[in-house]
């Protein structure tokens, strides 16, 4: 069991759980995913709650992980999926994985998940599909069970927002954790509204051609409060 | 910053918020979107939230905008949107913006609104695909930035009571607030049977025509205050 | 204005306040639709709201209604869909008219609604298209105005318990007010079933024979009761 | 009527009202549907609500059968559709009836409920369609009334965890009430995510294969009391 790092801010303590209970209400998880964000006293340290329902986290199930995602305060699982990408890609700064219920069928079919509308636009950065068994092989129980599992899934997303995983969910990574909220939702949201349209339109759709998706993109910074303050009364409301 | 044109009609602040909610509630707007209407005692001005969730509006949120999209009590950005709708069209007195999730697909695909019932008979009226890229070249970030988009929206708006707007969401228009808002759900609603019926019909259905789309109109006119009040009682008992 | 029958049973009453609120946390009906019931003291007239939305009826909204379909205790319009019907089949005791959604797109094209599983299997019995332009000319505005419209609806109707209206919505009848209510919901329900099995069976789906069907319907009408148990704990509750 | 065993364990009579709740609060079951556990006391014996919603369902509702399927301290149908599937598969010690929405279409078309990802993983084993014509004729009333009919569900079942029952609903048999809940939820889900990946895909969709499934079922069998607690939760507040 490593050193912990002190107290985390509160403030982040707060917006941790916030983000469990958005991501239950705008229906990203279920019963199962986690969300997850850098240590802000420990870069090298993550925070994520103990395993349970995302939808019934409160402050005192935030657990904080070393770097090998071992618990520190107490023992878990080892997150290999997290750690991976954590180790990998300094730049994320929180990471959601879910069972998207609208983003799965993408993962396990041809059709590529691309930005239909200015809020979704940094799916134009890549939503590439990981699938395990060119990991693993035929015959995993489809989870992140190993580092190598995890390195190649991390490989596997590289610089993109989002990789969907065939036959299990996707992981979303952000450089904050409300901004890692927003893609998470509007993940779903976009595979919702591109499924509908592909039907529609027998497969014909106008989707944001890379320069409108990426200067959407820097509006959209811009804009993440304002569905977060919104997500989270509803959540904590409904609560 | 302009002269204030003194406090508008305490009912109109009260309608303009219960339309916040009442949208919100219907499922036409989420984190995003805004609804305005002139001002009663300044018809070069309009009543608008300020930048928030409508789902979150309060009264004391309203902010009068002069005709020049500015907030005349505080600071904010200019809505080019609104602003050139209002210029252009003398006959519009509120106006909807929105990311309406069904009517999406059918900014981005050949598929056309039209009145699958007499609820959105004023579909019929028009509905016509604003697409970005005509007036602003290949490289906007979505959003009516200038003066010059805006007016771009309000020609292709026309005298239709809605424009699609691509990859972004549509503009819906009104002679009162209860109307612009009987019209925005509708829109919504019509598109979620239409894109159904799409399906069902292979393609093949029956539209009103438009001798019964201009009768059913005059009938709806009727039944505004109807679908507003159960909307209202329900948007004000779930906030 | 006619003579009135003197007031109707209080649990009739209260049931159709019930069915008023069913129908609306069930879907069946949005701002607009009505359920009316033959009057327990005079079949000759029956009881339905006042002109408003259902999800909000109370006890004090529920108007006697003469055979002629004008309102006893208070003006209001005459409601010649229910007057024909209730005039034309003696055996109908109870009348719903909605905009039930998943149905509408079964009458603007040539998708027939059949009963796809034993709780809908009333549908065996015929859901006619009613297309008001044979009756009323290409110039309607989509609403049953006349006596002669009502005839022809209920003789569209003939004795089957549902009839699709173009455009419009349906009307579902039945021998009590709470087997209408069990109809109604089971017809929303099946067309929401019906319209996913012909895109999965890509137009190949076992409906129930008619055997089954009427076999199922005996059975059915001894679990009435328990669905309204049900739904009017929930929609009350709801409200 | 049967002698009764004496009372079951508080802690099981709790669990099987939470099912009744979790199952109506998840969409599994609506007014109709059946959640049944073995007696902890005595395996030839069952416990199941008396004839009546799930979604009311109470402790004191909660009724012992007998290995003949009558209820033990009051009257009430004889159930053949539990009593001959706890009779043939001594394995199995919970049973949920339903008429689950999103599989009903699959019971009615062609098309296979196989297993979309890990969660539904145990689908791999098998998810047979009972079609009632084949036992009981072309005129039955789609319920299982006698015996054989009971006898012939319980055989199509055979040694599947769900079986589909064509123009009625399905059964789903676990080794515990929480993992019977486990599957007729995640059975619905499946169904829901697969009719749109089979759309996406226009019928190409990768499937987990057997031996991913069959490491995944073992998997899932460590997290069903984390799915459990955060759906009881739910559900009795929803409650």
């Amino acid at each position: 069991m490593a050193q912990t790092t002190g107290p985390a801010d509160p403030a982040l303590i707060s917006d941790i759980v916030a983000a469990n209970r958005i991501l239950f209400d705008q229906g990203v998880v279920d019963g199962f995913g986690h969300v997850s964000v850098r240590h802000d006293k420990n870069p090298d340290h993550f925070l994520l709650a103990r395993s349970m329902a995302p939808g019934l986290v409160k402050a005192e199930d935030i657990v904080e992980h070393d770097r090998d995602g071992e618990a520190v305060a107490r023992h878990g699982p080892v997150l290999y999926l997290e750690r991976e990408i954590y180790k990998a890609h300094p730049r994320v700064v929180a990471v959601v994985h879910s069972h998207s219920p609208a983003v799965i069928p993408f993962g396990v079919t041809k059709a590529r998940l691309q930005p239909i509308f200015h809020l979704s636009s940094f799916l134009a950065e890549g939503a590439p599909i990981f699938e395990i068994r060119d990991a693993g092989g035929p015959a995993t129980d489809m989870l992140i069970r190993t580092p190598a599992l995890g390195a190649a899934l991390a490989q596997a997303l590289g610089a993109a927002p989002v990789a969907l995983m065939r036959g299990h969910g996707d992981v979303v990574v952000g450089r904050s954790l409300r901004e890692v909220v927003f893609r998470a939702v509007y993940t779903e949201v976009n595979a919702r509204l591109e499924g509908e349209a592909l039907r529609l339109g027998q497969g014909q759709v106008i989707f944001l051609n890379d320069q409108e998706a990426a200067n959407a993109t820097r509006t959209n910074a811009g804009v993440i409060n304002r569905a977060w303050e919104l997500w989270k009364a509803k959540a904590i409301t409904a609560a």
